[in-house]
């Protein structure tokens, strides 16, 4: 067991040593640490499919490296077309994914079979980097938008084991955490963290209590349904998620249980932030409507860590995210500013060329 | 485990044998049918405390049985006092634990020291009698309410497990179901089910599935937060939920996820009833903010049947209930008629003195 001891350093979930990608198994936490070393495209798909590896932005890291490996071990055609098809379907519905190993696949089209291999890797490397930066820049925008906020609501995981660097959305209450402990006002409980479990898989329970333990910074659990009622109580000063899709209208697909929050922030007269890098925007998808919604193992809800709660055959329906209207959403805080209100043109004007250092 | 064999009568919670209160041990459900036998008030207030017996109307049932009990063994004042106080205080927000026990204690006052433990039995079982005609007329009530819905979404549990007779909620959801199955037109799925699972302590997961399956009624498990998203998506034509506590005004306290459940039922546009004897109404309580919200121990967050979920040590808030407004409430389905819509006059109205057929 971990000894609650704060650390301050985010804990790390990906390594990449040039060769092999090494992942802190995410299944296992808190009560285990151990990593795994993956060497292809079809174990670092493996990993993705059962959430060793998860978090919109980090499955986009480890299958930029997964594709990388693959085509390392048999530089021709066949094996990027393979590798790349089975990374992009370990997943439907977060689009980083998507998007990371179109990148790597395009850039392996691009270069000669001699240097392949060189292009696959320092382009998986070059998306962790911009992934980390992403994640600052998000951290410092969200602390801004939320100067003055102490409670916070969330949901899922969204820290330094879902994306390059310190996260998204937990990456912003870091950096909130951060700004008022550093304010000299002798304020040690500076923020405060309501955390949602996030049934079925408890991501919120396992790995966001983890890592704010850490941390050090106060963190109280909930189950997911008493949010609603605690925001009406005025328990939280605002709430903030991450996601895994955004429309081109601004509708964000994120970790079910997230859009009732954000009904219930409305209603609480709290602000909903959703945070993320502009590579979970999606604008070819149009809205939410046509966002897939992945629709996991029945065993998900009928067990718990291993342990049933039901009869066995029960049905089930186990979506893995739902959709929130851009209406509900306060603001997207991207590493390329901040869109609000959230709607069409806000969105397009985030992924406009000028904004982009990378080109 | 069970069969899965569809049987049509309800399961029993309780039985009364003229000396002893037998109780199914709802904590061990659906995996273990144990009975437990209690003979006083501290045997049954304990029983309450730990969910063995739950649900509002089923505990006012258990706990005038305790009473009657207590002075059947103690024909005293003292223990008719003692008594009382440990069957109120054992949990403070559904409203007719407390009525419960000021009817049994009020008709012991009223009687000799000769009579007591006659009038106690009988005030018990008369209440119990009345319990039992009150979800049979909130069944026909409720699916006259909602005729031609067939896809219902519930919380908690609110069948035969919760009150006498067949229930509130769930005895509506049965009602609906028979009259679909009788209507001749050969739809054997005549009524589907949605449950929310019912995190902390799985009610929905445990025991509505449960009596569903025994009932041979569709039943598919869902993720409370799981619930927004697919009423969203069209998955329901109704929501209808129980009651621990209806104010003065009709705000409605229930289990915590309710008012989630609300509010999402009002953006999709389909109703929203509470079903619940009029016994759950506290004139008293003048509004919501009045109900005192239990909060409960934190390892029932902590753990899921005895799992440890997340770090032993993290802070936990376990709100039983939560309340949501009236205004949120499309209808009040109660033994003595419909209140639609709920507000404060309605719910008098539901309590006017020529509806009561007791006096």
């Amino acid at each position: 067991m971990p000894t609650g001891a704060p650390r301050t350093a985010p804990p790390v979930a990906l390594r990449w040593d040039g060769r092999t990608l090494h992942l802190l198994d995410q299944t296992l936490l808190p009560f285990r640490e151990e990593w795994l070393a993956l060497t292809g495209a079809a174990d670092t798909a493996a990993a993705i499919r059962r959430l060793a590896v998860r978090g919109a932005p980090l499955i986009g890291i480890a299958a930029a490296y997964g594709l990388a490996m693959e085509v390392a071990a048999q530089p021709g055609l066949g094996a990027l077309e393979r590798g790349a098809e089975e990374l992009r379907d370990a997943r439907p519905t977060a689009v980083n994914l998507a998007h990371a190993v179109d990148r790597v696949h395009a850039a392996c089209l691009a270069s000669g079979p001699a240097t392949i291999a060189g292009v696959a890797r320092g382009t998986a490397q070059a998306l962790h980097a911009e992934e980390d930066a992403a994640s600052a820049a998000i951290a410092e925008a969200g602390a801004d938008r939320l100067a003055g906020a102490r409670r916070i609501l969330t949901i899922c995981n969204t820290g330094a084991l879902a994306t390059g660097g310190e996260g998204s959305a937990l990456a912003v209450i870091r950096a909130l955490h951060r700004r008022a402990a550093g304010d000299g006002d002798g304020d040690t409980a500076a923020v405060e963290v309501l955390a949602c479990e996030t049934r079925p898989l408890l991501q919120g329970a396992r790995l966001t209590v983890w890592e704010l333990d850490r941390a050090g910074i106060p963190c109280t659990l909930i189950a997911d349904g008493a949010a609603a009622g605690l925001l009406a109580r005025g328990a939280a000063d605002a709430v903030i998620v991450g996601c895994d899709r955004v429309a081109a209208n601004g509708d964000v697909a994120n970790k079910v249980g997230t859009y009732g929050l954000a009904l219930a922030a409305r209603e609480a007269g709290v602000p909903f932030l959703v945070a993320g890098p502009t590579s979970t925007i999606d604008p070819t998808t149009p809205d939410g409507a046509a966002i897939e919604i992945e629709e996991r193992d029945p065993d998900e809800v009928r067990q718990v860590l291993g342990t049933p709660i039901t009869l066995d055959h029960v049905a089930v329906r186990n979506p893995a995210f739902d959709v929130t209207p851009a209406a509900l959403v306060t603001a997207l805080v991207t590493e390329r500013g901040v869109a609000e209100p959230v709607d069409r043109a806000a969105v397009a004007q985030l992924l406009a060329p000028e904004l982009d250092v990378r080109r």
